[in-house]
């Protein structure tokens, strides 16, 4: 049932780093998954709208040491890599990409494996409070098709890309489109396969256009493919200027950065996703921001492959949309919260510099910080702006994804001091310190799919 | 009961940077709590052994998906600050200080507060995983003894620090001790209490002579304390070189740095522990290590109150004793697990700089990254070495601290495939993804002192 009223006290982050603490609120969910209404506490219509969905058994009621969070949106998850989650971290790129990835990725020919692996990955994130993902998967039809009905399956929303990459220079001979022309109808079939598993513009699943990054793909293949996008309306993801290595390539093949480039192929177009984009101008912002692209800030992975920090105050500053991907597995840790926590890092170190043997104000970049609810913002608002989705938020016409959040949960390394902590303290310890132990129940369009309580949560209070 | 013979899998990393596999080894625990003997799989009397122990009742049997792990080495943590612990992260250090910090230490008088506080604490940090802890506590002396006898109670091995700070320009007035005299009358005091609850050189809570750090000392206090060090045998921990302010403060006031003025004053000794030190010079590095102290690392909280990286692999190449720390509540994490991923993300940040306009040879700092093993390393064996301690790996003669992880346990984001990890990688994954779900046991000398099973746990296997 995905008709139900919510009591209790949500914390959401409706506009950029601006906290709201909606204390003691209803929050009315219709029969479509999404919020009809949010009621504040002490409004006139607040005790008898909770009175009477308390008698028609709609009534859904929190406990002590439960709050409500928007579902996070992870814009950036190379799916098949999910076995890979952890490991082969301490090798550069090139040794990551031919020894580890691509040999790991090759494996998804094999459907049987594909469905063993891609189940558990859902599960995990879901489990992790990801309501919304954006994944590669690999280049084979039916691998990812498997991982579209999974995700509807087990009820996550998502965008599943089938990965086109046909350069013979580029990509090994075990792992590639045989040409543009194939990758070009396969992604055309894959699109239409998606659609048929999940109909309407309303659907819990997408399709979205995926040539893996620039070098991978030919001239022709990423001409076709931003034909397809016009035609279908698909959204597109791709990388975009992640290391010296791949901006230097492009610069090189084109005379033009990334932007430009997939801007040139109509590549770059509203809810574009561009993962990375460490090393883009400023021009390169204005770009993306006029066409109404967004970037997956990926900031533990490019710790580790791309030795360089995305310029996220500038984009902010610029109003680039942008949200946050744990980049699985580039990044090693499954969970968007740990993405805040990583965002936040590294908003930090970028700011105060990495060489004690400078004077300080030659080590960082000035104001680049990001704030508690700036870094949650993205992961949620954020996100849900940068794919043009209703969601990340408690606004009546959103979608009702959500988290309900127990810091009292056995193993939480979230404490609370009812003397000692406001809500927004235990908004920060809970955005800074909480795990899926907290997560008690995942809600994706209004229908619980996951968290700790499980079968038995599901059946004690009405939310399925 | 102590005296056991553990029987599976063990990781440890006995030398810095360098993993060694325990496959299906013993290891023979005495019934003082130390290690006698390791036995390797195939070794002679390996399965006469095994025999034996189970025959007399003593064996403990880790299950599939169980390993062992050395118990973890949090060198620096505040302990009255665990209330703010994920809170006030958005301020500057002085606003820090000044408004949250220092109003919350001082609470510490009142002792029923403390054990509140200090229980809840302990109790956490062990379901983490952390068997030794060395402690700031506060200026007060009951309070500070309560968290000396909550360690010993509950059975982490620890180092409590009644804190010193009697500068009257430096220290508020309702949070400082009354004058040198008094301060050091007051440590002695601590010391003899301190090893009258714990007596014996084996004990398992030490005291620790704990100036706060130079700015907030008179140079009396500093020098008693010295001496009193030397008088006692007490190890000494403080802060050293975290900021440029208190770089310079210590500077103007002495014209030296802060570990030139500590070892003037007597308080650069073996195993003196040094937080932060993000701005020693390569002198300050070999005083440090000709005295024998060492460095506590604390990647986190520099990121959000130091604006620097401690240079690491400078120190690691100069052979300075390194472990690590979490910084309670500078670091917003309980776990030194995720201190390692701290260091990892710092060392990475700090050799690719922070600042994609500048070229890749400018950005950064050559040859910082460390490894995954080596991160761990720093977590074990590096802290023990730290302390002087025999903890931190397995071999005949050091104490049995040890967790037993769970990586199949419910809410675990490390996911193993037999199919395609190698032990290497299943270490890797543990200490990337490794959370307290997965710690399903916490031995601290020999004794089960916490983890997710529990009683039922402690009852099932012969581990007390």
């Amino acid at each position: 049932m995905r008709d139900k009223v919510i009591f209790g006290t949500a914390f959401h982050t409706p506009a950029r780093g601006r906290l709201e603490v909606l204390r003691d609120a209803l929050i009315v969910v219709a029969g479509d998954g999404r919020i009809t209404e949010v009621i504040a506490q002490g409004s006139g219509d607040h005790d008898a709208a909770r009175a009477r969905a308390a008698e028609q058994g709609r009534l859904v009621e929190l406990g002590a040491g439960e709050v409500l969070l928007p579902g996070l949106v992870d814009l950036h998850i190379h799916a098949p890599q999910w076995p890979q989650l952890g490991k082969a971290l301490d090798v550069p790129l090139e040794v990551w990409l031919r020894k580890h990835t691509f040999p790991l990725e090759a494996r998804y020919a094999d459907v049987a494996f594909a469905r063993t692996i891609y189940d558990d990955l859902v599960s995990g994130l879901v489990a992790n409070g990801t309501t919304t993902a954006v994944y590669f998967a690999t280049i084979h039809m039916e691998a990812s098709l498997a991982l579209a009905e999974i995700c509807r399956a087990r009820g996550q929303r998502a965008f599943v890309g089938k990965v086109a990459m046909d350069d013979p220079d580029q990509c090994p001979p075990f792992y590639r489109d045989e040409n543009a022309a194939t990758a070009l109808d396969e992604m055309r079939r894959f699109i239409e396969a998606v659609r048929a598993i999940a109909p309407g513009g309303d659907a819990l699943v997408h399709p979205i256009i995926t040539p893996r990054f620039i070098p991978s793909c030919t001239d022709e293949l990423l001409a076709a493919l931003g034909r397809l996008a016009a035609e279908t309306g698909c959204l597109v993801q791709t990388h975009c200027s992640e290391s010296d290595w791949e901006k230097s390539f492009v610069e090189q093949r084109f005379g033009r950065s990334d932007a430009a480039v997939l801007a040139g192929f109509g590549l770059l177009r509203q809810h574009t996703v561009l993962a990375h984009s460490n090393f883009v101008s400023d021009d390169d912002l204005d770009l993306i921001r006029a066409r109404g692209a967004a970037v997956a800030h990926c900031p533990l992975s490019n710790a580790y492959f791309a030795e360089a920090v995305f310029p996220l105050r500038e984009a902010l500053d610029r109003n680039v949309r942008v949200g946050l991907g744990t980049d699985i597995s580039g990044g090693h840790s499954p969970s968007l919260l740990d993405g805040c926590r990583h965002a936040l890092m590294a908003g930090r170190m970028r700011q105060g510099g990495v060489d004690a043997g400078l004077p300080r104000d030659r080590r960082g970049v000035a104001d680049a910080r990001i704030t508690v609810a700036e870094a949650f913002w993205l992961a949620t608002a954020g996100g849900g702006e940068a794919l043009g989705l209703d969601v990340g938020k408690f606004a009546a016409g959103c979608k009702f994804d959500a988290l309900r959040i127990d810091v009292e949960a056995d193993g939480s390394n979230v404490r609370v001091w009812p003397d000692l902590d406001e809500p927004e303290d235990v908004f920060q310890k809970i955005v800074l310190n909480a795990g899926r132990a907290n997560i008690r129940q995942v809600w994706v369009d209004g229908v619980c799919v996951g968290g700790t309580a499980g079968d038995a949560g599901q059946r004690a209070s009405v939310s399925r």
